[in-house]
């Protein structure tokens, strides 16, 4: 049971979104101009560093989901996302995702451990201003949600296949659209 | 000089919202959201927090910016804001915004951090869930926006005077009404 009262029905970040409308929106535009494909890095490497870095701060909810929508995107290629979590560096991905996971997880254990060198790296690969730009808010972005959904102690199943359907749903209409089967209409009842 | 390219005369977090309106926008949002008198904690109470937990992940920028808005909320009180960022256990401050801030501390270092009896704590000082749950996600929240804005590499003046200034005017106006000054509208170039 989450430490507010959240419907026993959504869980993770969900039952939390149902909670407090008003965070909710901001928080689902966010994560669909940042995890959409808006030029520079496809629907599937955003995905990805969003599931690498949620998998680094150990939040299952997080990578498990995202994990799914990257996949989805990949044509169900779970085993690659598996390996993204677990080896980047050996995993069948662009030297330059590769480099911007670097970033991201350097980004993971605090702002000031990414260094020029991890951006000329980078950019060496091909990666442009704009990707560098996605790269740091995706992982300063999951740092925020994984520490919601965890901080908040929400309940999170161990169920594979409601993660991979719902993944497949979001990566089809995307984060604001799924979000209305869940996130009531914001009340200032609601807020107070 | 930031990591990527960001008008001059715009530190910090201005830069980056510069560069990418289409991120800018819901981040401007959630902060004014979630720092706003909107129920349950006033917006000192709100700025106290997200410069804790700025302070805790050493970004200048955040934690002085936000300590200027904190301040202008608390009859411009500066010593006040200093003491909580350094030891607020013994800052004069309701025992209730000592448990929300052990909560916030906490989620800093890691969302699984936090305990039941952290929030049986502050509950039984007299926290609503409301108060709970935006504790939690202004603290997340900062663990986002300083990662944004020191893993991007992003100019930092050390100006006392125009944090001052500008934290007046947040605290008068608002984080979105404050941001047309120096976010462009968002155009379809800008993103790719």
């Amino acid at each position: 049971m989450a430490y507010i009262p959240v419907p026993d029905d959504q869980p993770g970040i969900r039952g939390l979104m149902a909670f407090r409308p008003e965070t909710a929106k901001p928080l689902n535009e966010l994560v669909d101009v940042l995890l959409s494909n808006g030029g520079g890095l496809s629907g599937g490497e955003r995905e990805l560093i969003a599931t690498y870095v949620s998998a680094q701060n150990d939040c299952y909810y997080c990578q498990t989901i995202h994990g799914a929508v990257a996949a989805a995107h990949l044509n169900g290629d779970e085993a690659l996302v598996k390996k993204v979590k677990l080896d980047f560096e050996h995993a069948d991905i662009s030297e330059k995702l590769k480099a911007l996971l670097v970033i991201a997880g350097k980004v993971q254990k605090g702002g000031k451990n990414v260094i020029p060198e991890d951006v000329e790296r980078a950019r060496a690969l091909g990666a442009s201003d704009l990707e560098i730009h996605d790269t740091v808010l995706i992982a300063a972005a999951f740092c925020m949600y994984n520490r919601y959904v965890d901080g908040l102690g929400t309940v999170q199943p161990r169920d594979e296949a409601m993660y991979r359907e719902r993944g497949k749903w979001i990566a089809r209409e995307g984060y604001v659209q799924v979000s209305k089967s869940y996130i009531p209409m914001a009340s200032p009842t609601q807020a107070t």
